[in-house]
Parts: structure tokens; sequence; C-alpha cells
């Protein structure tokens, strides 16, 4: 790949032996994107000694670059001053998008800084959720009268110097600003001039209403292969335009938020910060992690007995517990990415239990068979080999039931199963493997 | 939001109750990619019913819209000469694209059905690596002479009825076909006629070379906001064009891969596969799962005798796995997204391995304290309760070493860390957690 600008490599080394010279002179040539990957790269006490080399009217762009996490942690290290300058010239969405990760002490200084218009649009964009199709859009587009011929609308281009990023159509609209169509600009200039605009509008375009959903909104653009987007009010007048640059940052934070969220982390995370800081952010999940685990425990405990009685059972009852964990993962991950990705919905649901349990007890079966003949060799006794066979069928079935079923209960009562399922599955299968493990062998063996 | 075409909703019921017309008409009016999401849905026996009334012109894009998996069922069940028509129509790029999947019987005839050039083209395009730029291009684009002025170049683009998808640029080439430089749509709109193009090309332009790898153009696209990116040989020639509709797959495939990896499971599953085919693909996964589970085993097998002289060991040491295994997913899954991402690098990697040991220090305290609480209440034995916590804090320490060790390890070996890092972490942890538990309380309390 040839970049537009020069790479960014040895930052650290070049900070730690002084060389400040070479930093600047490596930033002054590099892209903002780049830099904001340098500066994350680096632990937190050397960023503000990086910044300072950033150039004047690169820094904006910089501060929009950066992962939240380590754009909070630099926002309360710098000077208040600098940082307004920077984030004042950005474009109104782009400001909108760092306000809420912004100290509160700076927000008024912000919003003092811009210019009139800019603050009013600020006020508009962040009327809207943050991820909606109005907290995404921004209002920088080109609007053209629906009844003027393709030649008047070139004409009208002409005397633009130049046209808003990633425009790659301009919309008609009628007296009331109500958008009638979407031009795209190369029939402009393939098309006959003396052709009405309104002749040679898209056939079907997609048009968002402000509040629609950001996800709704990115699977718009991937299925449809779409560059830009308007976005109308409730009157159908135009109020904004969403660019596939944004979208792609969605499409990003939404698999990022989806990683993250199955080991209880969030998605902004910055790897440098504090280690007190990091520790704090990972408590909850730990503790969650500590009542369900002393659950599985309580079980084990009501059979402290069986396990004096009979000592291979605490050596067995992990694996089954832990075989149920990994199959019922599996059905769960198949589950929620279908339900996000929309393949699975209320109408094939019963379907999807169905499979999934068949699978359980296929997968039951053959792992029953082989942890029978293991457990019965290890011990030279079949039935306790039965015995833990028979769990193992029970948990994996289990497994796959539990897997289904808690997306579909957390959906419903609105927690994200992305982060709350993986939990509650193990939590399952280690109650019911310890359970099943030590309730049958009391039953059968003791 | 307003979609191009009406939606799909209820396939299923109109087949089961035979009203074929109604599903016809529905899928004259729809979008291709939402037909394909329509199929995913059924089950794979109404999937061959539902594709008769799929309009013919329609049936091509529908078949690159579709999840891998459920690509190659349907493939396997559908008439023959049927497919190779609904193929043969297609851009050489989406044709490229399904081959992969193509049953072997099929193959022979999609290469007889095409025409000369693009079989020509698919010959090229297939030469390269699937994930590469040279697999991603497509061979549709504009070029134009770099001697030439704009009006020359306006002219040229008004004698074409249309531009190929998402031409937001054209190519300057010089007579060897070499590219020189980029040129915006809009600047040949809003520019001076009579200028030369070369005067008006992009300043630091993005350019793939065929091998550059498909994660590598992502990030660029993403970093660099880009539409578009010519790809060159290693002449500096021109060969394709990268659009972003392209790009944004990448990124859900990277990202689906991700999720599906972590369970052990393809990110082309098709959800209604059959159960005995779903069965035999989760089956190593469970396998190897069944041996590191048996290795934990083994450890709790070497003291048994221990377990019967203090049988709260059993109740207890589930407990410090678990809690191993959860702080040191963590761990893994901020240094995978990092090593991903980029963030993590040979250069910071010591950064990281200190700060996550100290959070798994700071984290043993934090647990090793509630724990040692808990333990000594439920069996009144403080000595029992120290053991427990000293061997938690043994635990998620190596939970946070390994974390960060695991992931670099694979990545060195060519193992993919999303798919084997959470695995080879539980198992360390599981091995540690309960020989720490089991090791002390032997050592100590027996």
């Amino acid at each position: 790949m040839q970049t537009p600008l020069s790479p960014i490599t040895n930052v650290v080394e070049l900070l730690d032996t002084g060389n400040d010279d070479a930093v600047a002179a490596m930033f002054a040539e590099a892209h903002p994107a780049d830099i904001a990957d340098a500066l994350e790269r680096l632990t937190p006490e050397k960023r503000p000694a990086a910044w300072l080399h950033i150039p004047k009217d690169a820094k904006g762009e910089v501060l929009s670059e950066l992962n939240e996490g380590v754009f909070r942690n630099l926002a309360e290290e710098l000077d208040n001053r600098d940082l307004v300058n920077a984030i004042k010239v950005l474009d109104t969405d782009d400001i909108a998008d760092l306000i809420p990760d912004l100290p509160e002490s700076l927000l008024a200084d912000v919003l003092f800084a811009v210019d009139t218009e800019t603050r009013a649009n600020l006020g508009e964009v962040l009327s809207y959720p943050e991820d909606s199709a109005g907290g995404l859009m921004d209002l920088d587009f080109i609007t053209v009268r629906d009844n003027i011929s393709l030649d008047v609308v070139l004409h009208y281009l002409r005397l633009k110097t130049e046209l808003p990023e990633h425009t790659d159509t301009v919309y008609l609209v009628n007296r009331a600003n109500q958008l009638t169509g979407i031009l795209p600009l190369d029939r402009i200039i393939t098309q006959r001039g003396g052709d009405q605009a309104r002749g040679h509008m898209v056939e079907s375009p997609v048009i968002f209403q402000i509040l629609d959903d950001e996800e709704q909104v990115a699977k718009a653009f991937t299925d449809y292969d779409l560059i830009s987007a308007p976005v109308v009010d409730e009157n159908q007048k135009l109020v904004g335009r969403i660019t596939i640059d944004d979208v792609v940052d969605v499409i990003r934070e939404q698999a990022e938020h989806d990683i993250m969220a199955a080991a209880g982390l969030k998605e902004e995370e910055d790897i440098f910060a504090p280690v007190t800081k990091t520790t704090g952010d990972r408590t909850i999940w730990l503790a969650v992690n500590l009542l369900t685990a002393l659950l599985g425990s309580w079980v084990i405990g009501q059979f402290e007995g069986s396990i004096q009685r009979l000592v291979a059972l605490a050596v067995l009852m992990p694996i089954v517990a832990s075989m149920g964990g990994n199959a019922g993962t599996q059905t769960l991950t198949v589950v929620i990415r279908g339900m996000s990705l929309g393949t699975i919905s209320r109408g094939n649901m019963l379907n999807v239990l169905k499979k999934e349990s068949m699978v359980g007890v296929l997968n039951g079966l053959i792992w029953a068979a082989a942890i029978s003949i293991i457990a019965g060799l290890w011990y030279q006794d079949i039935i306790l080999g039965l015995v833990i066979a028979a769990a193992m069928i029970a948990n994996l079935v289990m497994g796959a039931i539990a897997g289904v079923c808690i997306p579909i209960f957390l959906e419903r009562m609105n927690i994200d199963p992305a982060l709350a399922g993986g939990v509650a599955l193990t939590t399952v299968t280690d109650v019911v493997g310890y359970f099943s493990v030590l309730g049958l062998a009391t039953l059968i063996l003791l």
C-alpha cells in the first residue's frame, strides 16, 4: 500500500531520547488518523508531550479520530484553551460526537467558542439520540429546486469551489424544503443537459427518519450499498445527510461492542489507562462472576457427603460442567448473532430451538459415550461411567435450550445479550452440570 | 426509514398456505439483499420452493448476497442450468466471490457459460488470494490519459450513458497504462474546464498493491474515509479498483469471524443447516474442550486424598478456577483486540504485560479478601480462608500473564488467537486454579 502520507513509527523512542524535532517532523507529514493511532499506542504520561508536536490544524481531527477512552484521559491532561481551539474548527457532527466525552468544565468553553450558526446546529444535532439517524447525520449537503434542468444544476455546482465530502448525490426539494428526490452526480455528468433533473432521480431511494436506529441505518447501507442517504423529519423536510464513513464507524463500534461486552469490557477501553481505573472498571464483572461461582459451589456443598464417600465425583464433575458450558456457548453465539443480523426472529424461533435441542441430544450421546469409557476405565467402575454419561446428556441438552432461551429472555428484559448472555449460560450449565453428576450419583451409586 | 422497495415479511406462512402468487409478487418488488435475508430465515427444505418465485434478473444478485453456508446448501439443491444462468450475468468480482463455494460439478459449467472477456478477467481475479487487494478489486473503472483538460474529461464521460457503480474518481494513466493520478468527479464539475486534469489530482492518494492484505485495505478505508481506491501491479500499472461496499463486507466478515471463532464456530454458519452437519461441524471444538477438561481433572485426581480429608476443597476450588478464567479472559480480549487494531505491537508489549499484571495483583487482593471472608465464615476455618485467598491471588496474576502471553505466542505460531485464545487461557487458569487450591491446602492444612 502507498499511504497518503508517511507512516508513524518509533514515537516512543524519539520522545525518550529527546528527539522532539523528529516527532514534530513526522507528525507534520502524517494523516490525523495515523497520529491518533500513535497517541493510542503511547502510555498516558507520554501523550501530552506528543500532543505538543501535532500541527495546529490537525489537532481537531486527531481528537475526533481518538478512541473515546483515550480522548477522555487526554482531555483531562491538556490545556483547556488548546483543546477548545482544536475542537471549534471541526464540522458540527464531529464536535457533537466529542461533546459527550468532554469534561464538564470544557463544555461551556466549546459552546462559547464556536460561531452562532454552528452553535445553533449543535443544538439541533445534540437534541437527537446519539445512536439515531439524527445523531449520525451531518448538515453539509447540496440541495437544488426540483423543477430545473440538469444544465442548471451543473451550472449551480460550478459556482462552488468544492462540494461537501462524499457528495455522490444532490437532493431535490420543493418550495417547502421537502425532499422530492435524489439526483446522482454521475447522471448530471452523463445525461443530456436539457433534461429535467426530476427525470433522472434515483428510482427507489432510501430515506431515513431522524429517529431511525443506527443499527437499522448500518444494515441499510450494507444491504443497499449506499454512499450517502438523506434524513428527513416527520414532515418530509430535509434535515441532514448520513455518509458511509460515519456508518463504517458505527459498524466497527458495534462489532467492538459485541466482542468486548462478552468479557464484560467497554468498547472504548484505553489499554494504557491507570491500573486503578482499569481494575475499578472490571470489578463489577468479576463480582457478578463471583456470585454465580458461589451458586455453583453451593450446589456442590449440598453433596459434601457424597463427595467424601466417592471422591471421583469431585474429579469428574468439572468435565460435565465445562462441556455443557462450551456446547451451550456455541448455541448462544449462533442465536445472538442470528438475532442481531435479523436471521432469527419470532417466526422461526421454534425451529431454532428444535434444531439446537437435537444437536444437544446428538452431542450429548457422542460425549456421553466418550466420558463413560474414560471414567469407567479411570475408576474401573461401569456404573460410575454410566452416571457421568447420563449427566453429560442432561447438561448438553440443557446447554442447548439455555443457549436459545437466555438471549430471547434477555432481549425481552432489555438487557444486552452480548453482555450478559455468557455469564447467564455458564451459570446454568455449571449448576445443572454439578447437580446432575452429584444428584444422580447420590441416587444411584450411594 | 423508507426502504427502496417493499419489505419481505411472512414468506413461511405464505408458502405453507400455498399462496405462491403472493410470494412471487413480494419478491418482484423487493431488493435482492432482502430476498437473500428471507431465504436465510427459511429452513433448508423450504428454500428451493421460495427460489422459484425470485424474478429471473434478481437471482444472481440474491446468490451473491447470501451467507456462504446458505449458498452452499442451496447450490446443491437447485437445478444446475438455473444456477448457471443466474451466476453468468453477474460482475466478474461477484462471480469470483461465489466460485470457491460452488459444487465442483458446476464450476466448469459457469466458466463455459460466461463470455470470453469475463472468463479472462475471472482467470486474473482468481489468481490472487481471496483475502488480498487483488481478490477484492473489480475491473470496472474509468481511466483517462493524464495530459488532457477537465473539459475533455467531462466530454469523454458524457459519451457514456452511465458510470460504473460508486465512481467518485477517474484514474489518470500514461501511455504505458501506469497510474499517474486520481481525479475526483466533483473537481471535474466544480473546477475550470480549461484546466489540465493533472492540476486537480488528489494530493496524497492511497494506492494498493495487488497482494496487500484485506485487513490492511479495510483499515486504510476506515482511517482515510475512502469511497474507492486503485490497485496497481508491481510496475505501477493500473489493474483494478476497490470500492467501499466490498470493504464494508470485509469489515463485517472480520467482526463475525472474531465473534464466531471465540466459540469455535465458522462465520458462514447456516442456522438451519441439518442437525448432523451442525453436530459434525462443532465436534472438533468439543473434543478439544474435553481434552483440556481432562487435564484439569487429572490435576484434581492427584489430590484425591486431600479432598477426601477436607471436602470443602472440592466446593471452593471451582470458584478460584472460574475467577481466574474470567479475569484472564478480560486481559485476553483487550490484548487480542489491541493486536488486531494495531494499538498493541512489539514496542509497547512489555508495558501491556506490566500493566495487566498489576491489574491482576490488585484484582487478586480484592477477591482474595472477599473469598477468605466467605470461605472462613462458611467453614468456620480462618486458615482455610487464607489458603483459598492465596490461591486466588496466584490464579488471577497467572490469568493476567497468560492473557497477554497466549495471544502473542499463538500469533507467532500462526494460529488465530480469536479461535484458540479462550480455550488455551481457561486451560491455564483451570489447571493453575485447581493446583494452587489443592496444592497449598495439602502443604499447609493437611
